[in-house]
Parts: C-alpha cells; structure tokens; sequence
C-alpha cells in the first residue's frame, strides 16, 4: 500500500483543532472527507501533532496508505480544489512505508506571537495576543532564556497520559518588531499547553504580575504555571522529519 | 466646534466598504454608530476615500466635528472598546477647523498583493490574489512601469461623475518576495477601480492573456481596461495628509 505525505497550511481559527471529533470542524476530519472523496475509500490520516483550537499551522506534516496508487501531483490538485479556503496543501509526495507522521519528526518550531500595544491591530486580531500594558523586555528575556536547555516542563503542562515530561527546549528566540513581539521555541516534542503556558507565565512577569522566581518553582513542580497565554498567538511554523 | 482626526486600520473581508448604505455592514456605519454614543449626538464622519468591497486599509484618515470637546485619549479608549474586531483606531487628536479628510489628503499609496503559485496560502486568502499561472517578471515589470508618470487613466477607470482623469502616477514600485509580489502605486488621487485594473491587465500581459500593446490603446482611450482583479489584494497603505 503506498504511504502518502502531505505537507499543509491552515489558519486554526475557525477549527476545533487538528484532531477528528463528532460535530465539530477539525482539519483531520476536513482532510479524511475529502481524501474519501478521491480515493473512495476509508483512510486514516495521521497528524504529526495534535493542534488546540484557534492555533494556527504554518508547516504541518501528515500521512496516510490507501490501496490504490494516484500521481501526488493528481492529489495535490484534487485536495486543494475540494478543501475549504483555511486549509492549503502544498506538497504531496510517495513516502517509504514505515513513515509515520506522528513517530518521524525530529524537530518543532512554535511561533508564538504578541501584539503590545494598546491599540489593536485588526490584522492580527485572530494571530496575535494583544498584551496592553508595556512588557519589561529584559524581563521577558531573562525569563524565556532561563527556559532554554534540558528541564523537566511537568509544571508548565496539561497532562492527559504518562509521558516523558524532561524535554530539550534547544532554542528559544525572541525578536521584537515593535509593537509586535515574535517568540519562537524548538524542541524534539512538546507537552500540551506547554508553549502557550511557558509564553503566559513569561508574559506576566514581564508585566509585573508575577515575580521571577516563579519560574524555579513551576520547574521544581512546587507550583503549577499559572496562567496560559491565548491559543490564537499561537503558530506550528516548522517541522523538521 | 471641535474637529477631530481618526487614523484607522480596518480588514475589509467582511464590510461593504467604507461608504455607508442602508442594510449592509460599512466602516463608516461602524464609525457612526459608535461615535454617536460617546457624544449623544449625530456626528458626520467625513474619509479620506471611499473603498470597494473587500479591500483593506493599513492606514485610513477621517475626521469628524462635534459639540462637546472630550479628550482625544478617552475617545481612542472608548472608540477601541465599542467597534468590532476588525477596525482599528489608532489615533485622535484635534486638528484646525478647515481640516477635511476627504480634502486635505496629499498622496496615497496602495499596495497590491499577489500570491503568484498553483498551491494556496490559506493565510493570504483573504489578503491577495492568487494567480496560478506562472508570472513573466519583465513583462509585469515592464508594463506596470510603462503606467508611471502622468497619463490620462480614464481608460482604467470605472467613472460616475465628471473627474479630472489626468493623474500623476508618481510612483510604481513592484518587489518579489516569491511566490508573493507586492505592487504599490503612488499618486495624489485614484480613480475608481483604476489601482485594480491597472494591476489585473498587467497580470493578465504577463500571463501571456493579452499583448503588451492593449496599455497604449487603454491609455490612448481607444479600448476600456478589459481585467479588474480582484479586491481582496488590495491594501490603501499609506496616507498622506
């Protein structure tokens, strides 16, 4: 059975996330229906990660195995005629069997976004976290950077199994195009929530709400983070397999 | 009376454009609306422009004058708080009494965006035009630039009323940042649809759709404009007062 990867766009704001569930709309359910419709046939696609509603993906890597064998470029075509405007698919391609989307990334790139200014940009209203009070930029640094390296990320998660929560956060970047704020965190994997709680906390220290030494607590798990910054600054922007 | 300058930022996806009408979703019927309740009275809401249907603006001008003088920081506040997500105001403040928008506008700039690829961005769906066909760049280029300086553009132009049609096309500016192309146009004033006819005949040139010689016959007034493109990708960005 042949193994397609398909590399995609989607803009999260009107999806209940990536993964398929009764009476919403999610990207794997939009992507099952219409590869349904071109292979006639039942497929399972497999993300490489599920998405929190109103996030958005910039890269995101999928596969799926259907019985019958149809040109990538026919696929490519065929799904970006049937799928709605908030999806793009922009490559299709013949994989070895044992791809797994889940199982073969290497390496994700969130971009998490922050509007600071207190006038909105109608712009970015769906892709950004307006923050209206001055953010100390040395505190978010310092903050950020204290994150970077090998540390167990249990205090900044949501967690729904056992998993391994000691996670490499290899790179941590922040670059300030004022009043826009771009942070962007890479690691091997992440836990749920963990990008989203890691840029709140940071956020609200930098504002004065909390004091920095709350960080060495949430790592040492003596307190959970405490507050998760809004899931539409959030942006899947790499994934490296 | 007090004259008060709004500068403004507004998606246009979902307004019927600037110009208020009865029944339909309007920037300046968003304006009226809300600037009636902050001064309990009627006010009259003068832009710099009107704009088509769908088309966005970075950077807008109004004005308006009132009876009472508020403060120019409490109305940004309470403007920002009352009107939908998808405008922005980003300042006030109260300018001479001669000072009219629609009047006092020096120089605009519009910025086009094409997104010049088979596959679709999902995020500049609503923000460009995406062309499939392979762009020739030195035909864009060259037509687009044969448009500079000052023409008769009446043949690009969509009139309603008697308007001087001469106009100095003082800049062209076209960069490739690929597959996207961005296109902006400077001029003290615009015709109405003149910006995306220029753009959609040119595309249409390097497309190969229609020859290079259709711009003499446009502009000697011989032949009207045969492509509008559409008014997604286009952007008022800059205004000059």
């Amino acid at each position: 059975m042949p193994n397609y990867l398909l590399r995609l766009a989607f803009v999260g704001t009107n999806f209940s996330g990536w993964q398929i569930q009764p009476n919403v709309r999610t990207v794997q359910g939009e992507l099952t229906k219409a590869l349904k419709i071109i292979f006639k046939e039942d497929v399972k696609v497999i993300g490489c990660c599920r998405t929190d509603a109103g996030v958005h993906a910039l890269d995101y890597i999928a596969n799926f195995k259907a019985t019958r064998e149809i040109e990538a470029e026919k696929i490519l075509k065929a799904l970006n005629g049937m799928l709605p405007k908030d999806i793009g698919v922009y490559e299709v391609k013949i994989v070895p069997e044992d791809f797994n989307a889940r199982y073969s990334v290497k390496k994700k790139t969130y971009l998490y976004k922050i509007w600071n200014s207190e006038v909105r940009n109608p712009f970015l209203y769906h892709f950004s976290w307006q923050v209206k009070r001055k953010l100390n930029k040395e505190l978010l640094i310092k903050g950020l950077k204290k994150l970077e390296g090998t540390h167990d990320f249990e205090g900044f998660a949501k967690l729904e199994e056992e998993k391994n929560t000691v996670i490499n956060l290899e790179k941590v970047e922040i670059s300030f195009k004022e009043p826009l704020i771009e942070i962007r965190l890479t690691a091997s994997h992440f836990l749920r929530y963990m990008v989203r709680r890691i840029v709140g906390t940071c956020v609200k220290i930098a504002i004065g709400f909390f004091s920095e030494e709350i960080l060495e607590d949430i790592l040492s798990k003596k307190v959970k983070a405490p507050y998760t910054a809004p899931a539409c600054g959030l942006h899947l922007e790499k994934v490296e397999v």
